[in-house]
């Protein structure tokens, strides 16, 4: 039977450091067993962990009820947050829309709070006009800087156009729900809160509130990915399993030569699910001067682009294609005249012939499968990557649950100010 | 007075390797001679040395005469065309179009032949029914595998919509102007064609009608965007300039050490440019095993998810901050509450405090201030990157116009069908 991810480190392999594989493999039983029994450091953020299992489907059927009402008055769906708090629900709405056979959006997206530039905002604010709009703002501790600029720009302009029982209907707080600013506000002004969890960092977040909600407001089946991340959840139990074969590569390979994983995929609807792994595995192992560093490729455009590097430049990184076995019925028989093939034969042949060619100029590559377009397989995909995270991180020697460095800059923003 | 692109190197030289860095110093002079008398590898290629002086107004006004025709029958603008066919022309529409007051789009432009995705190309063909189309079609040899196949959909699919007559108003067909099986079929069925100049790789193309007609489409006055280039290949004539001096930082850090150089901007606008950017130096540089990976990094949304690596993980990285001193007076004013000042003094203050703390963590970073928004600036910027990257080529021993390894997929992918 196929499963739903698979995992194929046959042109990995040969790379990797025997001795460092065969230790890295004896570890690992006892570093799963340890993550499981909660006694490694970052215990206190494996909230993630039993997640799916322990989710109560009446709590998400309340998540996507408030959404309900929330879009039954609104045009545009403003998104305020940034990092772990946008590219969860992000990743996960550009996927399910790519594969619609119909776009069936009453509703707009507009993410805000991810930049600070003068022209997003502008831009933004032309757009709304004359539209009705609600809003979703989340931080953990309230006081994000990126986030609370948006916050107050887009409360500001709301203010102007809607009364305060108006906003009250109009807008929904994500944040911790014990403390901290964001929750003083709404509190004060009346406006609803969804929790987030104490004991999940932001990047580990996209199947609770943080993620969930987002994603119910554009429409998707949520509890459909919950399903498939509870799969996941079982089928990843014992310690020997696909996500931690995952993480033996990773941290197997020599640390001399591989500086880079480049998650590549030819399907753009996976594009901000590289940018949710890229924050997953950058934030969970970089640190302590170690890790390896995440980037993106997109193919077929990155063909034509870095092709050449990974071709025939330094050969510093690993590659790993993510790709999807089957699509739905409306996608996979499109043909095209040019090789008098389908598309998605086509498309799966410059796969094949990429990481063939990528690994016969000497880059060891990975592959992983998803067996299909649904939620349900994204939402094993997710918890696939995090417990792959996770073990990881362990291997490697790090605490995959904090971000020691993330408000660095802030203390030298302050200078600046 | 202030310079167009402003290169500061304070936080990077302390990390060169200094006999490397003075070696390279000295090579300078003679490598940038033989550079302007066409003796190294790889002059066959330099046809876009002398571009901004060689071209001639009226040419440029032909193109647009040329887009203004197709404009007039049209809603709806297909770009096909991949790596130096696409990113160039682009990144310059997108970086207009952000700083525009306005969105006058008349004309809403479709990026097709960047991918084999069925999902691509059946949302493509849902948003086009009943719009008015025009298209341009960018191969150089006519035979790139994912250009193609768009053209071949879009063809067929146009037919179906238009009289033999009518299509000839509709395409404009940019390619090789003496062979290749793009410019048969124009000639056969009567398209008009614009030249791709056959000293001019398509990573070095932006300022030809690859690059231009596109953009001169979506509104651009692309005759300024010229007029800039044609001041930094004035600016850039000596040896001992800001360009040669961008390459010999790149060159003279330890390679044991740094494998990557990602380029950082606060600015959205900038996204396309640093995709053009990859290519310029992945596809220039990464050959022979030697060259520094391109990564982008895109502020603000990065620094909650990569800025954890880049300040704690490996230190492997330059990291190139591209920012503009100046944005135009409706955005400059705007203000924000939080902190009590514009949003443009905001995201200075963030920029400056992540090069400061990245810095302070170890990274070499470096610094490229554009003087304004202008598309005379951004002219200015794509001429001193191309020549930055000959002599960063050339300092590191590789022939910087081939890209030998681009073609080797499509062997592997023959061994597929």
């Amino acid at each position: 039977m196929t499963d739903w991810i698979r995992l194929d480190s046959t042109l990995a392999l040969p790379h990797v450091d025997p001795k460092q594989f065969f230790a890295n493999e004896k570890r690992i039983p006892k570093l799963h067993q340890a993550l499981h029994q909660k006694t490694l450091p970052g215990n206190e953020f494996l909230g993630w962990l039993e997640l799916p299992e322990k989710t109560d489907p009446a709590k998400v059927q309340g998540i996507v009820d408030l959404a309900d009402d929330l879009r039954s008055c609104s045009e545009c769906f403003l998104h305020l947050g940034i990092g772990g708090s946008y590219l969860g629900s992000r990743s996960a709405i550009e996927f399910y829309q790519a594969f619609q056979p119909k776009t069936a959006h009453t509703l707009t997206i507009h993410y805000a709070g991810i930049d600070l530039s003068p022209a997003s905002y502008y831009r933004l604010f032309q757009s709304l006009e004359d539209r009705e709009i609600c809003l979703n703002v989340i931080s953990k501790s309230g006081s994000t800087l990126e986030t609370s600029v948006a916050f107050q720009l887009c409360l500001d302009y709301m203010k102007k156009r809607y009364s305060a029982k108006e906003l009250k209907k109009r807008i929904v707080v994500t944040t911790d729900p014990e403390r901290g600013a964001l929750l003083h506000l709404a509190k004060e002004a009346g406006y609803r809160t969804l929790p987030v969890n104490p004991d999940i960092g932001g990047r580990y977040s996209v199947l609770t509130a943080v993620g969930l909600f987002p994603m119910a407001m554009m429409g998707l089946p949520v509890q459909t990915l919950l399903d498939g991340a509870r799969l996941a959840q079982e089928n990843l139990l014992k310690p020997s399993n696909p996500a931690n074969a995952y993480a033996l590569i990773q941290q197997s390979l020599p640390s001399h030569k591989i500086m880079i994983e480049a998650l590549a995929s030819f399907e753009p609807a996976l594009d901000y699910f590289t940018e949710w792994w890229k924050q997953l595995f950058g934030e969970s192992l970089g640190k302590e001067g170690k890790g390896l560093f995440p980037a993106g490729i997109h193919y077929s455009t990155d063909l034509h682009s870095l092709g050449q590097y990974l071709q025939e430049g330094r050969r510093t990184i690993l590659e790993t294609f993510l790709t999807i076995d089957s699509l739905p019925k409306h996608l996979s028989q499109l043909s095209q005249p040019v090789t008098n093939t389908t598309l998605t034969k086509l498309n799966e042949q410059a796969w094949k012939a990429t990481m063939a060619a990528h690994s016969d100029g000497g880059l060891p590559c990975l592959s992983l499968q998803m067996r299909d377009t649904t939620l349900f397989t994204l939402g094993y995909l997710y918890y696939f990557m995090m417990k792959a995270c996770a073990m990881s991180g362990y291997l490697l020697g790090v605490n995959p649950f904090n971000q020691p460095g993330v408000e660095k800059y802030k203390s030298y923003m302050r200078n600046q100010q």
